[in-house]
């Protein structure tokens, strides 16, 4: 197998090039002078869309924005009966946030076309690219709004969400001309698909760690949060000793340290808990805690695994009220079904990583994707990329990386095979009942 | 032994509900119109002084303010030529404080002495009643400034303090009329003196759950202070692995569960170890925690207990930095070494206590008090009283207990024997090198 610098010659990373010049221009867009802000249906949002849909125009699509905000190009087949395969991926941003978080995926497929388009490679099959308009939820709370509409399951009660200014969703779609009677004609008819392919950054260190460019997704973990808040006795810290303290804090810290273990003892579920939140609230160095308050988030790449942690996590805080003969109050904000990619799809996109030069190599998504809402049409599958940081400690992306992803997904393309036959369809899942979009994932 | 029941008739408890009328009475003299607060030389502070001195004078002592607001109530020998035993606590209060603390030591005292004089009780010693001005250090963090006076170390420097209104001590006693040149003339000659007995609620559970109205107490805990922070890595909860995260959060826990430990395994020294602050520096639900802050407050009946306990905490803080490869800062802020009482004062505390029908039973003050500044220049013991919560979780003191106090101190007094001359003289040891108050006890 050829190693990776033999390959990123200066000629042959003219695709990352690319990518990594158009983030830095579409990154020229926000709303903020310090760092890239580009949330949904704000000016710098609506530059961004235009921007991508010339860029998807003189790749050699056919582009338009549609009426939530998506930009949608699509590289037609020859064949006009043609089934459909889907890339992309979102191009709005948390505040501060990275030039290349969603947009790697959206402007590498664009880059691939083009180069397809020059080179006068066709697809038997139609490539759609789509760049959705909202996934992080920083302005409305209304996460994955864009994809959700490309699967038919937008909630029109979205539209009643107002920001913090107070301005409401729906005054700014029309505002922005968006035509808001043709949202329910931006769903796909899942019988047309044949799969959903993202690129994305895998904004985690597994992939820097295992020095490899690139990884295959097994899953998009599911989440379940809770917030608990352990009510002890406040006490003097001097004339209170310790068989007589009620106290909370160490009541939370066993807690954590079980969350801890009990994950490491299961890393081949990619399960993860993490108490993000830890508060006394009122503390003082003299008072023995009265009350500890503390987030949860479990993650793993199935909901099985996430769910027996959730169960044993949940068994331990009984055990420890109880035992410390204090109260607890547990409130599940979150729950969110894990998304399988589809071995397929993976067994493709494992091949084209091989010819790539680099080793094959599965990590389960701790952060949701779009993917997860497109899981519920079609099948899906992801490529990571490896996330880097630069000098502020935001998301970095080198050319190399970049190159060898375009590569993955052009070649990936190029030997693409519709699902077997014999295996149902996956598009009669869009039928089964799903969960709604939680609106507090965030990548 | 006769039971508490059988000894509390009516008619016996007439000290004890004495005692609780007055500190009702001292209770209508508030900064704050609903709760009790009474600091440091406030209009509020001086009405309680002058109401103290005038009880002290109807009880039959000869009775004075000094100059740093102390009330000073002499009940004298026949004999010219005696020495002093000294009793008393503080009469200044924390903001919404308890209407008995330090009170309650103050007010059994004037009452034991009223009785005596109206009995025609004579004592082969002087007995000296002092109110101390200050201890909370709530206006102006000059903690124990009162007693500080009485031993002769009164710190000059305090004099230039300001409280929250920008307001100096040096001006505000002398617009009292406070001749501050005879500060130093309040110090007492330690080869006066025959001992320092204070009666003091408990603040804490013990008495109230062994079940007995007062306790002996044996030391009072020095107290070691620090703020750790540890510094680890923030990252996404989804997207990394349990092994590749620097989580502050559980760092911490694991070092507030090893003090737990470590303080439950010593409770022979009454060891107590207290993490009253807690806290994930904006935390997010979903973010490994980059930073967590705790405050860690260690003490003990004794220095060594004490330390060596210090020593395997700060060793484990170490253990945790280095196996969790993140980063830590320890800032000692507090370091106040323990006062014991004297064993020859206990007792005789202990025989008056049972003699009292209870049985006498030993505990260590976890809070800091005047008699921790009076065992710099003589030998010191304390009872403890039996401590409730009112309704509004106040400190509460019962009529009964008030009376078994007021009647073992009464006993205690009349029974007092001076300690025996083939022992050094306690009074030595002001000349050897003590800590400053720390300005951070409370009690």
């Amino acid at each position: 197998m050829t190693t990776l610098k033999q390959l990123n010659t200066p000629q042959q990373n003219a695709l990352g090039a690319t990518i990594l010049a158009w983030a830095e221009q579409l990154g020229t867009f926000s709303e903020d002078q310090h760092g890239l802000t580009c949330t949904y249906m704000t000016a710098t949002h609506r530059e961004t869309a235009m921007q991508l849909m010339q860029w998807m125009r003189a790749a050699g699509m056919h582009a338009h924005i549609d009426a939530v905000g998506n930009v949608v190009g699509r590289f037609l087949s020859t064949d006009p009966q043609a089934r459909t395969l889907i890339t992309g991926s979102h191009y709005d941003t948390v505040r501060n946030g990275g030039k290349y978080d969603g947009r790697q995926g959206i402007l590498t497929a664009i880059a691939v076309v083009r180069h397809m388009n020059d080179k006068g490679i066709a697809l038997p099959f139609h490539l759609e690219v789509i760049a959705f308009a909202e996934a992080e939820g920083v302005r409305f709370q209304s996460t994955f709004l864009g994809s959700s509409a490309v699967i038919g399951q937008f909630d029109p009660s979205l539209l009643d969400l107002s920001d913090r200014d107070g301005i409401v969703l729906r005054d700014v779609l029309a505002e922005a001309g968006q035509d808001l009677s043709t949202i329910d004609a931006i769903a796909r008819d899942p019988s047309d698909l044949l799969g959903y392919v993202e690129l994305h950054l895998e904004q985690g260190p597994v992939l820097l760690d295992k020095d490899l460019p690139v990884g295959i997704v097994t899953s998009i973990a599911g989440s379940r949060r809770f917030l608990v808040e352990f009510t002890g006795v406040a006490s003097h810290a001097g004339t209170t000793p310790m068989a007589l303290r009620k106290d909370a804090a160490t009541a939370a810290a066993e807690v954590l340290l079980y969350v801890e273990q009990r994950c490491n003892e299961d890393q081949a579920s990619s399960l993860v808990g993490t108490a993000g939140q830890l508060q006394v609230p009122n503390g003082s160095v003299n008072v023995v805690p009265g009350a500890c308050h503390f987030s949860l988030d479990i993650r793993a790449a199935s909901d099985a695994a996430r769910d027996a942690a959730v169960g044993d996590i949940l068994a331990k805080i009984e055990t420890v009220y109880l035992s410390r003969n204090i109260e607890v109050t547990i409130e599940p904000i979150v729950e969110a079904g894990c998304a399988p990619c589809a071995p397929w799809l993976m067994a493709q996109l494992s091949a084209a990583v091989e010819r790539a030069g680099v080793t094959p190599f599965q990590l389960a998504s701790g952060a949701g994707h779009d993917a997860m809402l497109m899981s519920r049409v079609t099948d899906v599958a992801m490529l990571f990329t490896r996330c880097g940081r630069d000098s502020s400690d935001v998301e970095n992306l080198s050319a190399d990386d970049a190159d060898v992803a375009a590569r993955v997904l052009l070649d990936f393309l190029r030997h693409f095979k519709p699902k077997p036959a014999r295996a149902a369809t996956r598009g009669a899942r869009a039928s089964s009942p799903v969960e709604a979009p939680t609106g507090e994932y965030t990548e």
